[in-house]
């Protein structure tokens, strides 16, 4: 049988291109620099897209036009549609592998939110004894856009902490953990109801620009607008506007528009604001379950099964 | 029938006389002032001890020794013991009715040491767009020790957040939500395996000073302390020790021994701390939580049934 070869980015953990070899005595690992440079590669027909660069992506690709597989090691793909845009092969994504440590960023900005945390960062650091009004997220209501993999995380964790949940999906289909599921021709009536929002939505054609004045006016004002998916969903202008004049109460932002966000933009000055670094899905724990999933799919890929997460370029994710 | 007179604080809410005097014609309600002064009392035989000063309320058991029923407001009652010492009747507690908010907090506090949130915090004020490492809490094992209604209502939600929890009881009876409970025989094992340990049990003479150095020795380096029961059940300048040594990893405390803390207490500088003014509790909700609690237990009593959370003055719990 015929030497396979697999490229993957230099700088995953030590163990890695190790396990990935072990998978089959075919593999070849062949690992890639930041800049796209691979040495001893012939004609691999794997690429696991990790840190590299876009136009190293798009160099591979084009010198290596044996590559039929290419996996992408983050949840969304859609900055990498137009490098993929001649590529006739099989992309998949680690959609879902971020999910745990982002539901679990979703339920510490709510309590964040509800305990006021900022405040009581600022009394602890003025050594003051005094307490701060706080509320409860038990028997509040989250309204989830987007009830995929990260959206039934965070579903499941906040139904454990005793809130209701509803969502909207473009199906409408029901989903466990979600006690009422809207088509997007509710989103208004579902925004109205909930005491926190979050997007959980990948970015396509149909999101971008998705919540703007109608769907934040929407709103209650004493609501809360959570992004974990992508900045370009939510119509920045609008949304700053919104927290000036109190259409919602509160922004927790990992995702702006653009990103990173300068320091001179209006998003961060406003006191009703946080902003994290599009760091959410950050844990010690991701590179190991990209990798487990990889390898997962190396097996199915190797024995002519279908693979899973595969990417729908026409739709976007 | 005779009348029933019923004292209840003069700062509850506005709608609570009406609703105690609803509760059947006999009732007359009864307002006392935080300095414990009463109009038109003659033989009152329920007190409901809100926000009362402790002098008061001795003077109250003194002053209308027809007084057969004090329902105390918190869910501690250790600091009430001395001026109960001599009274004959029947004291009830709002043990469980904090419980929601305080589960909440432990919530929030864990998944800000795990999120790294007071470092966000920092970086998002000076509008930095960089990222710092930070853990997931699903899949770290949580030690409870106490498992009554705060312990419960904290076991069910860490569940819910993926967490493997453990727990401490003096009795050891199996408890639901909690995967392995232990005796205090077992205190140091449970505070081995554990990466949060809480403390969720009444101050009593048993668990007074129930955590010192053997114990913070026992935890693992990277372990993480919370209090919300009582300050005194740590000894305090071993926690300090143990922060200060790296015996264990951070202390979040509701509650600290002297309460309030001085401006000057060592506790208050370290980085690895960070305390609320025993606020755990505090909740829009709690008030109400209480009231409905006391009108159900004084429907009980005028039928003549057995009352609920009756305090055994000699346990102190």
């Amino acid at each position: 049988m015929p030497a396979v070869e697999v490229l993957i980015p230099r700088s995953v953990e030590e163990e890695f291109p190790g396990r990935v070899a072990s998978v089959d005595p075919q593999i070849r690992v062949r690992l890639v620099d930041q800049d796209g440079s691979v040495e001893g590669a012939e004609a691999p027909r794997v690429l696991m897209r990790g840190n590299i660069r876009n136009e190293a992506m798009q160099r591979l690709l084009e010198e290596y036009p044996t590559i039929e597989w290419v996996h992408v090691s983050s949840a969304g793909v859609e900055h990498l549609l137009p490098l993929l845009e001649g590529f006739g092969g099989i992309v998949t994504n680690s959609a879902g592998l971020y999910a745990e440590p982002i539901a679990e960023w979703v339920i510490a900005m709510m309590l964040m939110h509800a305990k006021r945390l900022r405040v009581l960062v600022e009394r602890f650091e003025r050594r003051e004894w005094q307490g701060v009004a706080s509320e409860e997220i038990g028997g509040k209501t989250l309204g989830i856009i987007g009830t995929g993999g990260i959206g039934t995380a965070i579903a499941r964790r906040a139904r454990g902490l005793g809130m209701h949940v509803v969502g909207m999906r473009a199906s409408g289909k029901p989903s466990e953990h979600v006690e009422r599921m809207y088509t997007p021709n509710g989103l208004h009536e579902m925004l109205g109801l909930s005491d926190y929002v979050v997007i959980a939505t990948p970015l396509t054609e149909q999101t971008a620009g998705l919540i703007g004045e109608p769907e934040l006016r929407a709103m209650q004002p004493s609501a809360v607008l959570l992004n974990i998916a992508r900045g370009r969903i939510v119509q920045t202008e609008a949304l700053v506007r919104a927290l000036e004049e109190g259409w919602i109460a509160a922004a927790y932002l990992d995702v702006t528009d653009p990103e990173p966000l300068p320091p001179e933009h209006p998003l961060w000055g406003l006191p009703n604001v946080f902003i994290t670094p599009h760091t959410s899905g950050h844990s010690p724990l991701s590179s190991r379950r990209v990798l487990d999933f990889f390898i997962s799919n190396l097996r199915r890929w190797l024995q002519g099964e279908p693979l899973r997460n595969v990417v729908n370029l026409e739709r976007g994710y």
